[in-house]
């Protein structure tokens, strides 16, 4: 008999609603949604029935922003996806878009390979992949129908960033737009001018600037805002839709609504990093701001705002994390020099509770608004929705039973990521997931984990975009759009 | 025992979400949703079950702007609300939002007792009110709190336009949004700059140019961008949010645009005419072009392109109707001077059907784009959601089934608004509101009217901002918010 | 036989040139420029032969804005024309633009007469005049093609701020746009929205806060951004050309920025002041700040900056004082109320050497700049030039023979104003007016007087656009073109 | 003795001023300007009097965008610097500067070398050099000291566009920027983003679009913008001024209107060709459009209307030709692929008359703006001033007698340059150059020539910008001004 879990008494909230019910889940999905569902048979009699009296209903958050046992400045991000599913689970996000990375001169099918074989059987969540394209030619081209149709993979990375390493030229990317829109694909990018950082970093060295706040002088907001602003105009030109991962600054959010006003749709992703800190960060004594060490890197109090604000303008669509986690010693190995300093920070665990407790507790956005960045939107855009993203009847049961009245604190002691700082220490927070069910079965309960190693699934997903291609070519997928 | 209805197999289309479920409903709200309901007692037991195969269930539109039985111009808008609020249901729209009318040198009361006593008791659909204020003063200041804690008004509108009549000045306009603002009240407007158009109209006709497409070039897009400007600077100076109605074109949303960039909030309603039309109607010969009058008056196609993609932008919120219709005898009171045609146009039965068929069926739009700017954006900004706005448990069952598959004509012969013409005439319309419900009640079903006059009711609306006063002032409401 | 004079082995500059040169005038105009004049007759046989070694000698500053005598907030400015004209001498201004006010209820003609009566006989410099509307109708309507063409007045100011006072709306300002426009004359505007003034003020005083500091915030730069924009936007839809008086601020900058964005001219004065002095004034002890009590009021540093670029960019045109003094006597009658505080500030005698000191000795703008802005674009707006506002052959020999290598302090015990303070007390000044020549006769020499009141001429002005009335009305003056 | 000139009765114009007066030129340069100078010795015994009267003198135009005998796919510009420089001559032009193009491998020393080979001893007008960097690296950095203080080669040019050849990327832009500042050189731009237009070119061949009209679709206006956008952002982030070449259309204008939003200053050049044609030209029939084929291409009659007004509002500094011509033989070159077609045309004979005659005689400028973007701002922003540019005391005596009555027609039977076809083939013009002076010689009169091959001279120019170099190292030039 299939599995059935009833969820009473809670506040079911969507990125759209928000009202009292009870949940009827059956097997992987919900199956019914209603008043004193508890009252009525079949429903009073789910295998499991979970009281969320004053607690929200949230759909399971989603990271589309994850970098999971990743290769990176000579050493590897320290989460696996293990690990670092595992920690999202315990801060309500129940999948992740990681990034598959090709390698330069491999093809894009190795790239995925390769991802593959860290996270199949090792994920406890589920995730999913964008792929990260570092060098696009005849040969690469050639795959990209198959990566779209047959391995689920509808979104393309480029690094405009990160010079002489993984970034690629403008022609690149018009060429990738062109062919990934064929078949309802998207490019989403980085976006920092890495010719204006080279050239910033090398003028710091030289002068003898090494230590960690030349990291934030080496990567302005023009050099972000440049490139989000080039990264915009190439797709107008082909009139293709397109994201913009972690956009960080007024600056960039100001050339976003430029483009808005030519017609042009773009998506943009803010990572909670950005949201919680300033760049007064890197004025910490010693090597202490080394923690917020990424890129771009932190910036003003008026960018936080500014981006605040584009949330509820809809001028950003996503909160993700860019959780790529390097431990004290992986950091330490910029301590002479800035520029090696590996660039990331853990905060797969954080993002969920921090939005609800500095968004939604502190008045900045509603609880729709909420589970819209935190979820629907990226499930929207990346072709998930509706499995992923709502609770709905027919969609995964994917579900954080959330208390908003439990005070917290964030530490490194009791986090779960694999990482020996947290970037939020001492930080108190208000509200925690007590509960999170992923696809039906409860995964955390109360802080004990109650499922294992390779319980998460791969998420093949659908185009993001109408394909250009005949109806012929065309694999029977919707894409999905955001409203 | 309480009414009960069962439709099934319906895709059931909320804001954020889209899938089949059965939806049951319990005297007037919706009680549960789920899967396979017709299996199960007592779901399968309802008083009426109702097949939805194929059929789209969308919460009842809401038209935040509407005119019955209006005062204008030297004559009446020929839809009274029984006979405007049936036409709308006909055409999906279950509740509006008309506006009582402040009399100059007359009580804000007073204006809400006279449209009362237009609506109580008359009105099919479900109402409630705006009120226009059109003298703003000691005495009527004093009436602010009332009205919006104990007659469930809270959104006021100014005129921008029509000096000598209904105009208000910037002072009033700031002091209205002060007061207002201490309950939780906001200002709405009709943003053209009467002085600009005062005197174009006067040199116009000093020209001889008598004509109906002078109306049109009296009033050009800079008369309403100017004054969405600086109804947005005054909000924004005195920090409240605002509402700009029936917006119509690309100048005056890139100074929405431009506000966005203070981290400004502003609501925009757009009207379903601006869509539809653009200015060559007032190059039809004669005098053809008089039913296409009002104001502000149809603008170019680049502009209907800009208005499309606003909404997916989230710049516009709304897609209303300013429905004031005059019958051709009305209009030709303007025959020998365009300034004297009434102003207005009936569309209230058009509206939702029209967003279906030219922004969904065309792939202008999502299917939760649509709800959202024909129902539960309007029902959030305006206090009424979840009440009205949804699908969801808990909320009226407001519900229209709708027939993609059906196409049909508009004309005034088979048009239920008390009006002797169509704007739509002849159009050919993809998807059809078979069969509408308001409040759990059938009130339409395949063209047959199961309702009567005095079935709407009056919707007391909250506050729609979090109010500036004091706890011990509050009337317990809590504001909506949009997200 | 005509008196002559010869300046010697000085540097010419004007708006475009800089060389050294040697200048001969006969009778009040310029009649030759050369190399070595001194060698050769009849140069060299000049009544008078002035060394001008090591000096500049820069057109005689024109101030485009004054108020001489002005009847204001219960008082009167405290120079009359003979005192404001002579301290303007000194301080290297040859001519003003003072501001003939129309009295509500009475005629153009009459205003003119007015300050005729003022200044004629009385001034020592040269001096014309603006009109000031402040009521537009169909009598006042009658007068404007006298105005312009007999009486030489071609510029016509409204407030758009003092409500109830001075204060005209926007039919009048559009009539009188499209009035004077038929005969070549342009609308200047103080652009401060009075209703939103009028509103902060009211709610301040409500409020308790009647200390100086409070003028500024009563006025912050929206009020005056948003009727900038609004002038502009009324001169754009009537096809005008258009002039802002001090304007003060980046906000305001921005929206001619935008306005040029869609082919429109706008000329645009900023002050003295604005350039000197931030809104930290405000906040010294006591009654101190009312010394720069001015509408609008003082800004921010970062608008100070945006005023010096927006100069070089061409953006700001020229650079006069508001020169509207009152003694602290006069400025105590606010003492309880800062709105009644008279507005104005000494000024005429600083602005030229402030301009030279802190704008060219400092690098922030060109000497071919410093002409432009405090001479050459105010003659060719206003319609003086070629007569005013160079120095060339033909032109009048106003010319100010410059020593930059005098540093001096400006004191009240210097000046010549008739005000019993300075705004400028102890500011120490680098480049000093040594010689003033007024149509050829030195007026100032090394800080003597050689002329008496009266020896100021009226200056009969061009119009200042091509006018649009037909060949057989016009005047045979040909309007001035700025480049 | 020194030859010596009078020129009288002619009306002077500059940049700032319009008088009548007379000219007497000693040697090459002005000595003296007055009234009546015929009257008087020594003037009226000069080697030469020309009469001016009803003519206007100009300063000599200069035109700081050519190509003489440039090497430019697979062909050489058909004008060498003897027939270019003389054509400039017969249309008003005494001073060209033209581009040296370093070859990619080489010094830039050995570029600069190339072009004194072309050019000295065979101009007849006078010439300076820009340098094109075609491969900055750390010997050609090395170079740049020298070739400013030594070589009088103040600006340096990179290409945005012509990928694979001519083409370098942000981060040698970046250093050359740095580079060159530090001694007063600028760098100036061809602005188009050569990747998309690389992108652009080969779809268009792929889908067998090969004739002429599609040069101009594989080029629009987003190619251009993008790039001068990403320019000045280059620049702003360095703290450079910078200077943009023939900038064609409204879309970059627009970016350079945001660009002063943050007080950046950019020097803007658009060409005749731009401002004398629209895109119809490529509708001609055959392979007639292939006379227009050059980059930029040819725009839209907004974008024209966009260039006059830009001139006005002084965001658009110079009007140069882009002189670069190339004979129907080898236009035909690319009559099979439109990207085979070498890119250029004649233009040196035409701009000054044509300024004239569809700018100040159409009323589009004023006489004083005509000299500034012909002449003056060329002169000042490239370091010539007031040696050239003007016609003031000091001032080489390069002055054109202009006749403002002759009517002629432009065909390529008449003109100078060595081009077998005349982009303006009988285009009626109003105003004529009838005297030409080239450093108080007469080169030009009445279509006669008047001088000789070598004629003219190298003109080493100043550092155009305050080098940000140390005391010691400067070469005691001082950099011009743009006021």
């Amino acid at each position: 008999m299939t599995h059935s879990v009833l969820i009473k008494n809670g506040t079911i909230v969507t990125a759209a609603d928000s009202y009292q019910a009870d949940v009827y889940i059956k097997g992987e999905a919900v199956h019914t949604i209603g008043k004193n569902l508890n009252a009525l048979p079949p429903f009073n009699q789910a295998n499991k029935i979970i009281d969320a009296t004053g607690c929200y209903l949230f759909p399971g958050g989603i990271d589309p922003h994850t970098h999971m046992e990743l290769p990176f400045m000579g050493t590897y991000s320290s989460d696996s996806f293990e690990s670092g599913t595992l920690a999202g689970l315990y801060g309500g996000t129940t999948t992740i878009i990681d990034f598959a990375i090709q390698a330069q001169g491999k093809s894009l099918n190795a790239g995925l390979d390769e991802w593959h074989r860290k996270a199949d059987g090792q994920a406890v969540g589920d995730y999913a992949f964008h792929l990260a394209v570092t060098d696009f030619n005849e040969q690469t081209q050639a795959e990209v129908q198959e990566v779209i149709q047959k391995r689920g993979v509808s979104s393309f990375k480029i690094f405009m960033a990160y010079k002489g390493a993984l970034m690629v030229d403008d022609l690149q990317i018009a060429r990738l737009m062109a062919e990934t829109a064929r078949f309802g694909g998207m490019v989403i990018a980085h976006t920092e001018n890495g010719d204006m950082v080279a050239n910033n970093v090398a003028q710091l060295l030289t002068e003898g600037h090494t230590g960690v706040k030349y990291h934030g002088l080496s990567r302005p907001p023009i050099c972000e805002a440049e490139a989000a602003g080039r990264f915009m105009d190439l797709a107008h030109h082909g009139e293709h839709e397109c994201y913009i991962v972690h956009l960080t600054c007024e600056e960039s959010l100001n050339r976003v609504r430029k483009a808005t006003q030519r017609n042009q749709r773009v998506f943009v992703e803010t990572c909670i990093q950005y949201l919680m800190f300033n760049d007064s960060q890197y004025e910490l004594p010693g090597f202490e701001g080394a923690k917020w060490i990424f890129s771009p890197p932190l910036r003003k109090a008026k960018d936080q705002e500014a981006l605040w604000h584009g949330m509820n303008q809809n001028l950003i669509h996503t909160v993700a994390t860019d959780h790529c986690p390097f431990c004290l010693d992986q950091k330490r190995m910029g301590e002479q020099d800035f520029s090696k300093i590996p660039n990331g920070a853990p905060g797969i665990e954080n993002r969920f509770e921090l939005m609800y407790s500095e968004g939604v507790e502190k008045g900045r956005i509603s609880l729709n608004k909420f589970v819209d960045v935190t979820s629907t939107a990226a499930a929207k855009i990346f072709g998930m929705f509706p499995r992923k993203g709502t609770i709905a009847v027919g969609s995964d049961a994917d579900i954080v039973i959330f208390d908003p009245t439990v005070e917290h604190t964030y530490s490194v002691e009791n986090q779960h990521m694999n990482c020996d700082y947290s970037a939020y220490e001492g930080w108190r927070v208000k509200g925690k997931c007590r509960t999170v069910l992923l696809r039906g079965t409860v995964a955390i309960d109360e802080g004990k984990t109650l499922i294992n190693k390779g319980f998460g699934k791969y998420i093949h997903r659908a185009p993001v975009m109408e394909p250009l291609l005949s109806e012929s070519q065309k694999t029977g997928d919707t894409p999905c759009q955001i409203g």
